[in-house]
Protein backbone atom coordinates (compact mmCIF):
# COMPACT_ATOMS: atom_id res chain seq x y z
CA UNK A 1 0.00 0.00 0.00
CA UNK A 2 1.55 3.31 -1.41
CA UNK A 3 0.66 6.13 1.51
CA UNK A 4 -1.44 9.24 -0.13
CA UNK A 5 0.74 12.46 -0.58
CA UNK A 6 -0.78 14.97 1.34
CA UNK A 7 0.72 18.82 2.21
CA UNK A 8 1.33 19.88 5.69
CA UNK A 9 0.77 23.26 6.16
CA UNK A 10 2.83 23.09 9.69
CA UNK A 11 5.96 21.22 8.15
CA UNK A 12 8.01 24.40 7.46
CA UNK A 13 10.05 22.40 4.19
CA UNK A 14 6.68 22.00 2.73
CA UNK A 15 5.38 24.23 0.44
CA UNK A 16 1.76 24.33 1.10
CA UNK A 17 2.42 27.40 3.15
CA UNK A 18 3.13 29.22 0.20
CA UNK A 19 0.54 27.88 -1.70
CA UNK A 20 -2.24 28.93 0.95
CA UNK A 21 -0.48 32.34 0.96
CA UNK A 22 -1.84 32.58 -2.79
CA UNK A 23 -4.75 30.97 -2.87
CA UNK A 24 -5.88 32.77 -0.08
CA UNK A 25 -4.43 36.47 -1.39
CA UNK A 26 -8.15 39.04 -2.32
CA UNK A 27 -6.41 38.73 -6.74
CA UNK A 28 -6.33 35.05 -6.60
CA UNK A 29 -9.92 35.07 -5.01
CA UNK A 30 -11.05 37.01 -6.83
CA UNK A 31 -9.89 35.48 -10.03
CA UNK A 32 -11.15 32.33 -9.09
CA UNK A 33 -14.54 33.69 -8.05
CA UNK A 34 -15.21 35.43 -10.74
CA UNK A 35 -14.56 32.18 -13.26
CA UNK A 36 -16.28 30.20 -11.17
CA UNK A 37 -19.52 32.29 -11.01
CA UNK A 38 -19.73 33.10 -14.53
CA UNK A 39 -19.20 29.25 -15.32
CA UNK A 40 -17.61 30.03 -18.45
CA UNK A 41 -14.20 31.34 -19.73
CA UNK A 42 -13.51 34.85 -20.17
CA UNK A 43 -11.32 37.39 -22.03
CA UNK A 44 -8.48 39.02 -20.18
CA UNK A 45 -10.18 42.41 -20.38
CA UNK A 46 -13.56 40.91 -18.95
CA UNK A 47 -11.70 39.58 -16.11
CA UNK A 48 -9.69 42.49 -16.02
CA UNK A 49 -12.95 44.84 -15.77
CA UNK A 50 -14.85 42.15 -13.33
CA UNK A 51 -11.84 42.29 -11.16
CA UNK A 52 -12.04 46.16 -10.87
CA UNK A 53 -8.92 47.97 -9.12
CA UNK A 54 -6.63 45.44 -9.93
CA UNK A 55 -3.54 46.82 -12.83
CA UNK A 56 -2.54 45.09 -16.11
CA UNK A 57 0.57 43.83 -14.70
CA UNK A 58 -0.72 41.87 -11.49
CA UNK A 59 -3.89 40.83 -13.35
CA UNK A 60 -1.44 39.07 -16.05
CA UNK A 61 1.01 37.89 -13.11
CA UNK A 62 -1.89 36.33 -11.58
CA UNK A 63 -3.30 34.74 -14.17
CA UNK A 64 -0.35 33.08 -15.33
CA UNK A 65 0.62 31.47 -11.73
CA UNK A 66 -3.18 30.31 -11.81
CA UNK A 67 -1.91 28.45 -15.03
CA UNK A 68 1.29 27.09 -13.63
CA UNK A 69 -0.97 25.43 -10.14
CA UNK A 70 -3.06 23.85 -13.01
CA UNK A 71 -5.61 26.00 -11.96
CA UNK A 72 -6.39 27.94 -14.95
CA UNK A 73 -6.91 27.10 -18.72
CA UNK A 74 -5.57 29.29 -21.27
CA UNK A 75 -6.90 28.83 -24.80
CA UNK A 76 -5.69 30.76 -27.84
CA UNK A 77 -8.38 31.25 -30.28
CA UNK A 78 -6.51 31.56 -33.77
CA UNK A 79 -8.23 34.72 -34.95
CA UNK A 80 -6.43 37.74 -36.28
CA UNK A 81 -5.09 38.81 -33.42
CA UNK A 82 -5.94 36.34 -31.24
CA UNK A 83 -8.39 35.68 -28.66
CA UNK A 84 -7.24 34.85 -25.54
CA UNK A 85 -9.71 33.09 -23.50
CA UNK A 86 -9.39 32.16 -19.44
CA UNK A 87 -11.23 29.28 -17.73
CA UNK A 88 -11.36 26.91 -14.61
CA UNK A 89 -9.85 23.92 -14.79
CA UNK A 90 -11.28 20.97 -12.47
CA UNK A 91 -8.92 21.74 -9.67
CA UNK A 92 -9.49 25.15 -10.15
CA UNK A 93 -13.35 24.78 -9.44
CA UNK A 94 -12.52 22.70 -6.03
CA UNK A 95 -10.84 25.83 -4.94
CA UNK A 96 -13.99 28.21 -5.46
CA UNK A 97 -16.07 26.58 -2.50
CA UNK A 98 -13.76 26.80 0.13
CA UNK A 99 -13.06 30.79 -1.15
CA UNK A 100 -17.05 31.38 -1.62
CA UNK A 101 -16.71 30.68 2.42
CA UNK A 102 -13.61 33.15 3.25
CA UNK A 103 -14.94 35.75 1.07
CA UNK A 104 -18.74 35.08 3.38
CA UNK A 105 -16.91 35.62 6.29
CA UNK A 106 -14.86 38.64 4.95
CA UNK A 107 -17.78 40.37 3.65
CA UNK A 108 -20.14 39.49 6.59
CA UNK A 109 -17.32 40.61 9.14
CA UNK A 110 -16.47 43.36 7.43
CA UNK A 111 -18.27 46.23 9.17
CA UNK A 112 -17.50 44.58 12.99
CA UNK A 113 -13.81 44.22 12.04
CA UNK A 114 -13.89 48.28 11.06
CA UNK A 115 -15.98 49.34 14.51
CA UNK A 116 -13.46 47.30 16.39
CA UNK A 117 -10.11 48.39 14.48
CA UNK A 118 -11.27 52.08 15.69
CA UNK A 119 -12.19 51.49 19.53
CA UNK A 120 -8.93 49.89 19.11
CA UNK A 121 -6.59 52.88 17.66
CA UNK A 122 -8.55 55.24 19.45
CA UNK A 123 -7.88 53.39 23.04
CA UNK A 124 -4.24 53.21 22.11
CA UNK A 125 -4.08 57.15 21.06
CA UNK A 126 -5.52 58.09 24.63
CA UNK B 1 -35.64 48.95 8.30
CA UNK B 2 -32.01 49.63 8.59
CA UNK B 3 -30.05 47.79 5.53
CA UNK B 4 -27.79 45.38 6.81
CA UNK B 5 -24.32 46.70 6.80
CA UNK B 6 -22.15 44.06 4.73
CA UNK B 7 -18.63 44.64 3.28
CA UNK B 8 -18.33 43.90 -0.87
CA UNK B 9 -15.13 42.18 -1.95
CA UNK B 10 -15.56 43.63 -5.65
CA UNK B 11 -16.32 46.74 -4.67
CA UNK B 12 -13.01 48.87 -4.91
CA UNK B 13 -13.64 51.20 -2.00
CA UNK B 14 -14.65 48.52 0.55
CA UNK B 15 -11.79 47.21 2.90
CA UNK B 16 -13.37 43.46 2.62
CA UNK B 17 -10.59 43.03 0.12
CA UNK B 18 -7.73 43.63 2.71
CA UNK B 19 -9.70 41.72 5.03
CA UNK B 20 -9.67 38.75 2.81
CA UNK B 21 -5.95 39.32 1.92
CA UNK B 22 -4.60 39.05 5.42
CA UNK B 23 -6.92 36.23 7.46
CA UNK B 24 -6.05 34.12 3.97
CA UNK B 25 -2.46 34.30 4.58
CA UNK B 26 -0.27 32.26 6.26
CA UNK B 27 0.80 33.38 9.54
CA UNK B 28 -2.99 34.39 10.44
CA UNK B 29 -4.39 31.02 9.09
CA UNK B 30 -1.92 29.21 10.71
CA UNK B 31 -2.70 31.20 14.35
CA UNK B 32 -6.25 30.82 14.00
CA UNK B 33 -5.72 27.19 13.45
CA UNK B 34 -3.48 26.24 16.65
CA UNK B 35 -5.84 28.64 18.61
CA UNK B 36 -9.06 26.57 17.44
CA UNK B 37 -7.59 23.20 17.74
CA UNK B 38 -5.87 23.61 20.99
CA UNK B 39 -9.32 24.91 22.48
CA UNK B 40 -7.54 27.58 24.95
CA UNK B 41 -5.35 30.43 25.62
CA UNK B 42 -1.90 30.12 24.36
CA UNK B 43 1.71 31.90 25.70
CA UNK B 44 3.53 33.62 22.74
CA UNK B 45 6.38 30.73 23.35
CA UNK B 46 4.09 28.06 22.52
CA UNK B 47 2.25 29.65 19.48
CA UNK B 48 5.79 30.51 18.31
CA UNK B 49 6.87 26.73 18.91
CA UNK B 50 3.80 25.54 16.71
CA UNK B 51 3.89 28.03 14.61
CA UNK B 52 7.25 26.37 13.09
CA UNK B 53 9.50 28.88 11.03
CA UNK B 54 7.54 31.91 12.14
CA UNK B 55 9.99 34.72 13.44
CA UNK B 56 9.40 36.82 16.65
CA UNK B 57 8.58 39.93 15.10
CA UNK B 58 6.29 39.09 12.60
CA UNK B 59 4.37 37.01 15.01
CA UNK B 60 3.96 40.25 17.43
CA UNK B 61 2.88 41.58 14.16
CA UNK B 62 0.42 38.86 13.60
CA UNK B 63 -0.61 38.72 17.19
CA UNK B 64 -1.31 42.56 17.07
CA UNK B 65 -3.52 42.82 13.79
CA UNK B 66 -5.19 39.92 15.18
CA UNK B 67 -5.80 41.65 18.40
CA UNK B 68 -6.72 45.31 16.79
CA UNK B 69 -9.56 43.14 14.10
CA UNK B 70 -11.10 41.98 17.24
CA UNK B 71 -10.69 38.31 16.67
CA UNK B 72 -7.80 38.24 19.23
CA UNK B 73 -7.99 38.19 22.84
CA UNK B 74 -4.68 39.38 24.64
CA UNK B 75 -4.79 38.43 28.65
CA UNK B 76 -1.89 39.75 30.57
CA UNK B 77 -1.60 37.64 34.11
CA UNK B 78 -0.39 39.93 36.66
CA UNK B 79 2.65 37.61 37.94
CA UNK B 80 6.57 38.61 37.74
CA UNK B 81 7.75 38.69 34.83
CA UNK B 82 3.81 39.47 34.01
CA UNK B 83 2.70 36.16 31.76
CA UNK B 84 0.36 36.84 28.45
CA UNK B 85 -2.14 34.64 27.23
CA UNK B 86 -3.86 34.67 23.93
CA UNK B 87 -7.02 33.07 22.47
CA UNK B 88 -9.82 33.38 19.92
CA UNK B 89 -12.67 35.64 20.70
CA UNK B 90 -16.29 34.56 19.19
CA UNK B 91 -15.37 36.60 15.48
CA UNK B 92 -12.09 34.43 15.73
CA UNK B 93 -13.59 31.15 16.13
CA UNK B 94 -16.27 31.94 12.99
CA UNK B 95 -12.85 32.49 10.96
CA UNK B 96 -11.53 29.27 11.89
CA UNK B 97 -14.05 27.25 9.78
CA UNK B 98 -13.50 28.63 6.45
CA UNK B 99 -9.47 28.16 7.00
CA UNK B 100 -9.77 24.86 7.73
CA UNK B 101 -11.30 24.56 4.96
CA UNK B 102 -8.72 26.70 2.83
CA UNK B 103 -5.87 24.30 4.55
CA UNK B 104 -7.48 20.94 4.01
CA UNK B 105 -7.91 21.93 -0.03
CA UNK B 106 -4.26 23.08 -0.14
CA UNK B 107 -2.95 20.21 1.55
CA UNK B 108 -5.22 17.36 -0.12
CA UNK B 109 -3.95 19.90 -3.65
CA UNK B 110 -0.50 20.78 -2.76
CA UNK B 111 1.07 17.65 -4.33
CA UNK B 112 -1.03 17.84 -7.68
CA UNK B 113 -0.20 21.54 -8.05
CA UNK B 114 3.81 20.84 -7.43
CA UNK B 115 3.50 18.25 -10.54
CA UNK B 116 1.59 20.45 -12.43
CA UNK B 117 4.48 23.42 -11.98
CA UNK B 118 6.43 20.99 -12.69
CA UNK B 119 5.30 19.78 -16.08
CA UNK B 120 4.27 23.40 -16.98
CA UNK B 121 8.54 24.87 -16.13
CA UNK B 122 9.44 21.74 -18.09
CA UNK B 123 7.62 22.92 -21.57
CA UNK B 124 8.44 26.34 -21.17
CA UNK B 125 11.99 25.39 -20.86
CA UNK B 126 12.15 23.74 -24.44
Amino acid sequence: MTARRRGDLFDPECPTRQLLDRVGSKWTAMCVLVLDETGTELRFSELKRQMSGISQKVLTETLRALERDGLLTRRVEPTSPPRVHYGLTARGQSLAAPLRQLRWWAEENMPGVDDHRRLYDRKRAR
